[in-house]
């Protein structure tokens, strides 16, 4: 059973994962066979921010589901803000 | 044969790689598993770091050999800005 | 009248802002006087992690007063959404 | 004298800093009149954005004189990548 409510847009975020992964796959692909460097910083730039916008959607469902239907907004506010800080200063 | 220089570290970048790939199968699986979603950022935040380290590695790279033996600095110079510009604001 | 609620850090969001000021000009001051790029750039990155913590201050706020308290959190959420992906990929 | 060759994009980076001293001047009033914090949020956003790119302007000078004409191009190279994993993971 779903309890934080991502299950709304869980199709979608598990097909980004699963694309991120194939990204990583081509990256390590990339590496091996020699690639020129800036090509591969190139699709590590795309990988990343595919993870980024898998970290916003998680950060909406958060919001929406978690935060507002939570008895201590307080504690559910401040566990958003460290997550978004290890995410700005990873 | 390696053209861009990056075979020295290439074992550890590729290493790293498949670590990243692991976290990101992870990361779809907890997702999958309705995970706490905060507990899921965390681990995105740390995929990240991880792709960060790989493209400074491939900066380092570039910067000791591809720029190092070209015949145009200037033009290898602004390629790198902008790849981490790419980087910077995906 | 404080409409938003972040009257209550305020002071503190205000020193923080006004020191990044301080090290705004001190970057200014080291490129007019030809100081090491890499000095610089460290200096950037200090000002630029000040200024993370105080959009983390702001999402804190926005978090617990705002959403809180707002008759629209689905609204709120998007709108803090959108601007932490403005925050990731500036 | 400029030792480190970024005299010739020197005003051109002093022009960004001086603005970005205004934009956090302007943050500065934004916060102390209250204004609405998504608002202030999407300010930060374009204060660090200006600072990624006088940044990036630092790394494509160091990249293309004091990397170019150095005597000991690794050690330049390093002195970069840490410089750059400083404003990543800042």
């Amino acid at each position: 059973m779903a309890h934080y409510g991502y299950s709304e847009t869980k199709p979608q975020v598990l097909k980004r994962l699963s694309r991120v992964e194939g990204q990583v796959r081509g990256i390590s692909r990339m590496v091996a066979e020699d690639k020129y460097c800036i090509d591969v910083l190139t699709q590590i730039s795309a990988a990343q921010a595919a993870l980024d916008k898998v970290a916003l959607e998680l950060v909406r469902e958060h919001s929406k589901h978690c935060m507002a239907h939570s008895e201590n907004v307080e504690e559910k506010a401040d566990e958003l803000v460290d997550a978004l800080g290890r995410l700005l200063s990873r």
